[in-house]
């Protein structure tokens, strides 16, 4: 029944986030199941299916846009975890949210910035 | 009379944008010179100096975040010819910018579009 | 003292909100009573009171709204559960909510609907 | 070459806004034909496409997540025709961007208003 | 017809615009002149009524927030004239808006002096 | 080896926030204490030093963007004490909180103002 697009989708967001994934699947199957579908057709099966960017650049690009709206706090922890899973080096991610500074204020930035010492402690990168 | 932060950001700022540094300078100059001065010595001063990130990821990270924000268009502009300027590809920029579909909406990502049109024009990227 | 838009609105409230207008007026009552004056007034005794558009209408455009802003959770909360007092049926409250992913992005899509997932939840409309 | 999502996207966005889909591919052409093409496949060719919300009610959420948003003018002119074109009344817009005031601002509401009436004199629904 | 906070709104904008106030009224009258009467009323005829706060305050409080949201381009205008009018200095909302970099990015920042500068021009307070 | 900005700005932190100061340098220590440097040099040291504007009058426009943008609630909590603490009236930070109704909606000024009640219940200014 599901196509293409989801099950390539699917590994990608695997590849990107582990166990998150399946957990993004389960948080909606009570209320809407095609949400989770979309984003996992058209975010992870359209949008990092494509060459052109190498997957490091497009998390990194992901978590300036997220610290810069400012109001995303549950998908910015889900993307520094995509970050560094597929490579990216926590002080690369250190310094894109510091740039966020001039771009988006220092509040944004701040609250980014806890947000990635949440998952940096997580995953004993740094101490509290 | 200027520092060091002044005079190495001022330095940074044409090596990412060419002209734009005077043109910043200039049209501030009869309201606020210190807004341009600020500019200068945080952006390109302290922000754009740090190692730990290279010049083309941050030129794509400012693309994603003035995307994402939505509002910010001549910056948009300015931080697009930058980013070609340090050696991003120009499917890069694009790639960013559709990205910012999943995480900003379509109308953020397609008012980002048309700003990297225009720009890529201006330089014969692309024609009309 | 007070007038008949404030006496209007706050029928409207408590026709659209059930007990959450006392619950307002109380919780400023020690800070800033006007604020919840005002909101009553304007909100509910200008607006809400309009022809011209039906009350369901209108809270499947608060719905939308707030779910595409994303910093408004608590009064999103406080709107599903509006807009199901007035007759809207779950589905189409989900149906906006998954719409906001085209216009504001996937994360404010998601945030929405986890706050919907909530207020269903303690209606009892879906189960955890 | 293009999938089911695509036609029947296109076919939807005639539908709602007659000749702009065109435009919107044509627009793009040169820079992003993608960007145009998960425009219609998703918002579309899987959103618009989706029983649970008649097409009035979808377009009215969008006016209001347009107007609440504030930096989404074109693509509020495009929601704004395509609103009228599936049957809206001009008052029923009219009344849907008013109400923004109340959650998004004045000015929001304000700088949607004047969208609306540059349409709506396109339209020769109201004089200048 | 109209009521007393009407009456005492539209002197109250007067005082602040001065020929603005008639200008959003007109401007309004062949689409939704509710909205310009609740500007006045709500605005002009409650807000800006208020003890506690002088009115310089209100106007610099308003080129704050203008400028940090950032797509209320014209507002922000017609407040820069209204500051004026009440007798903030130049300098002073200049000052704000240099402090919006801190709060809101440099790009809000920078386009929010550039309305200044156009005010500034228009007022003779500067030469362009 | 930390330069004159940053010495002033520190000072001036305590003048306006308190134990806060070290509060913001201690939480960032393990992960970007440089972004706790720059906050202290550029809004600090260079902005909250400047002329043409007083302290109090810096305070309330801050309390207004933050208000306005409603995603910068940690933020808006120090501010609203470091208002309080450069001598504004509790009276004046809520007249400022209700005015962004106006330009931001009532939730930003709803949220803004159980902020305010927040710090205000704190130090004791009102009860619960």
């Amino acid at each position: 029944m599901y196509n293409q697009r989801y099950e390539s989708g699917l590994e990608k967001l695997k590849e990107i986030d582990g166990e998150v994934g399946q957990k993004v699947i389960d948080s909606l199957a009570s209320i809407s199941p095609d949400l989770a579908k979309y984003t996992i057709e058209f975010a992870f099966g359209d949008i990092y299916q494509r060459p052109g960017l190498d997957l490091k650049s497009r998390e990194l690009a992901t978590v300036a846009a997220l610290t810069a709206l400012g109001n995303c706090q549950p998908q910015l922890n889900v993307h520094i975890n995509g970050a560094l899973n597929v490579g990216c080096k926590p002080e690369e991610i250190v310094e894109v949210i510091v740039q966020m500074a001039v771009y988006a204020g220092f509040p944004a930035s701040l609250n980014g910035m806890f947000v990635a010492k949440e998952v940096f402690v997580e995953r004993a990168i740094i101490k509290v």
